[in-house]
């Protein structure tokens, strides 16, 4: 099932998402099989104070998509999970409604939180308990068999983590994330002085994602108290308490980080750019000058840790760039034509490409020499910004970077190596105000 | 003390750093009065494996300048913190030293660091207690009274939590940073169970920067068994336990935070960024035009959470801005003339402004109907781009836009906004890719 797409509409996003914090390459994850039904709670109900925003921070933009849509994401991508109940505060009910039609997420039941964290997630698990949603799942007692709870400000959860909490879930009847302690605990007396520090080795810090069987979570809080519900923060302690279930604890990846404070969206937004500047289609139109421009690139990206590939178009079995690529150059060559990057604009949004991220087009006009004159005309630069104006309100970020053949080798090599630059730099930043602008080489 | 420069050739800096995560305006700090010497250990020996990068995290690069510089310089311009001792592994002792003197810090010493973090912190505490360097304070016994000790990857503490922990180490013979525990603490059983979950509310995490009297911080490390200097990491436990002295624990601000992973450079560089691009200052050179365009700049800006100083020049009393700014916009009316920003260069340059951080220029040609044809000849990008591959070596990245004013007032007013969104952009991404570039509003 995985790599299957729920909506044949959709793009199926194949490089990205979610990345390891080593920067290395996705590998492709194993193909999973699980043979029970698995649903998701996504606590959403937290103000956000830490951040310092006046948004609550599942709510910030990160590339122009809130936060909660990618960690959303993280869970409906993967074939074996059948519902995902995101539990808001009421107020926020329209807003993450909103948030589903536009980001076209399928699996998603928008469930209404309560006063506490442990009442919003009470109410996510009943609501799955009532309802799966796909009608070849209608379960017995329609209820999944395990609930996978995780934060919506974790973002990066990835498929293989999941499956071993599915997995240990089912087996034990409860299963959390743990990591590494990064700072010392230590006791306080009552006046402020340290009264101990724990040995370091014998703890952990309790993480997120857990998963429980459907019946030990939700008996749990059919047994624990008023006080649980208002003070407690620990499932895996109501599960231990109420249930007598002892939680399997397994490591988990750095990349199960919580976005908590301001610069956290920061680190979530250049992760994610990261991931989608990797790597760069070039479609050269089969003309000599371009291809030989296109081989020179090729080795300046490499040096800037980008893979490069190249296309003499984006036909037939080269289409297949068009649903893996976040970022096109086109090389014109000679007379200043918009007609090929035009194309590629409207494959882009036939695709529906840039739904979840914003793509980046750059077009190269290469000019030979005697046409200097003609190219700094106005029409082009006018003709590229109403270009660019029109297709970043669908997301797509157009730039135009000229750049003059030379027959001086040393004068070449500098300029196809700042043009390389300066695509890495516009791909990295995806920056939507200089959209349109014809940058010189 | 407060304020003044130990070295009157270098700037002054005073808007910036460190930030707190608020993005809160820094007020500025009250006059402290310590009456005993201070000095600092920075432990830098680590490997920072943790990063997934090859370089330790303490040497990485933000925005042109090693991590650690930046934490020397949060040490170095408190007044009353009268030396720092740089603890490094022995293949970097070369690369600090030049750090040290390529970024002029005056406060510091490079020690050799031994194979654990408490035998690095314990060679640094010895040096200082050998020569604590400056000839107005040779002590008796040339020690200081207190020892900050602070993680070289936590480069945004401020100067008034330093001063609390002096204080309260001076008093108390000990005293450490804390802050809330971000995640519950649980016990694992040795087949990796839940045992039990700490109450979170009794337990605080440790962090840094913690202080001691030299005395109390001398006899502990004379005191403890190489096992301690082998597996411990907590300065505190060591006084505890080998002078009985109970550390005063204090709660610091979420500035204090440490930078571990490698999205927590980007973080870093995030939070750099925006203290640099809170203002900027205009230069309207005393015209008409340029003086309506700024005005209307300002209301742009405010609207994008930046603040905008209008000034005819920068000379006479209008200089304080060479002293205070990050960033500086120059408007030209009419004919191209790029004499003006080449001045301001000299001025930077002459100030020596642009050694710890980037400074931004902005060179706005603004130009009448009459001249669009003259504008868009090749003379104008050659000369910007000859300026700023210049600029770009001594860290002043200089950029440059063209506006056209308009009589239609909707157009104009629509220029305006795009110029504002383009130099908004330009300020915060530092891009230096992007330098010498003549973009159109």
């Amino acid at each position: 099932m995985e790599g299957e797409n729920c909506d044949p509409a959709r793009p199926d996003n194949p490089q990205v998402f979610p990345t390891p914090e080593s920067g290395q390459r996705r590998r492709r994850p194993l193909e999973r099989s699980v043979d029970f039904p698995v649903c998701a709670v996504l606590p959403a109900g937290g103000t956000g104070e830490r951040t310092g925003l006046r948004t609550p921070k599942q709510f910030c933009s990160v590339l122009g998509r809130p936060l909660i849509s990618y960690t959303v994401q993280a869970f409906e991508r993967v074939s074996w999970i059948q519902s995902i109940a995101v539990v808001v505060a009421k107020e926020n009910m329209d807003l993450m409604t909103d948030i589903i039609q536009r980001f076209q997420h399928k699996k998603v039941q928008v469930v209404e939180g309560g006063s506490t964290r442990h009442r919003s997630i009470c109410n996510g698990v009943r609501a799955l308990g009532e309802a799966v949603g796909e009608e070849e799942q209608v379960m017995a007692a329609n209820r999944p068999k395990v609930v996978i709870i995780h934060d919506a400000v974790r973002p990066f959860v990835e498929e293989d983590f999941l499956y071993k909490i599915a997995m240990a879930a089912k087996e034990q009847g409860a299963a959390g994330a743990i990591r590494p302690l990064v700072s010392t605990v230590i006791a306080t007396t009552s006046e402020g002085y340290l009264d101990h520090s724990l040995e370091r080795a014998r703890y952990r810090a309790s993480e997120m994602p857990q998963g429980f069987t459907y019946d030990v979570i939700y008996q749990a809080y059919q047994r624990c108290t008023d006080a649980d519900f208002e003070f407690g923060t620990e499932c895996l302690h109501l599960a231990l308490q109420y249930c007598g279930t002892k939680a399997k604890l397994i490591e988990g990846p750095p990349t199960l980080w919580k976005v908590t404070y301001k610069r956290d969206l920061a680190a979530a937004e250049s992760i994610i750019k990261e991931t989608l500047s990797r790597s760069a289609c070039i479609v050269t139109g089969g003309s000599a000058p371009a291809a030989t421009l296109a081989d020179a690139l090729q080795n300046a990206f490499r040096a800037l840790d980008m893979e490069l590939n190249v296309t003499p178009d984006l036909m037939g079995d080269n289409s297949k760039y068009l649903v893996n690529e976040w970022n096109f150059i086109q090389i014109s060559v000679s007379h200043p034509c918009l007609s090929e990057v035009e194309a590629i604009l409207t494959d882009l949004d036939a695709a529906n490409r840039a739904l979840l991220h914003p793509v980046v087009v750059i077009w190269v006009h290469l000019s030979s020499l005697d046409e200097l004159s003609i190219s700094r005309t106005m029409a082009e630069p006018a003709a590229i910004r109403d270009l660019a104006s029109a297709a970043k309100l669908r997301n797509i970020l157009l730039y135009g970077i000229q750049l003059h053949q030379s027959t001086d080798t040393e004068c070449w090599e500098r300029s196809v190596l700042r043009v390389a630059e300066i695509m890495s730099t516009l791909i990295r930043d995806r920056s939507p105000a200089l959209v349109g602008q014809l940058l010189q080489a």
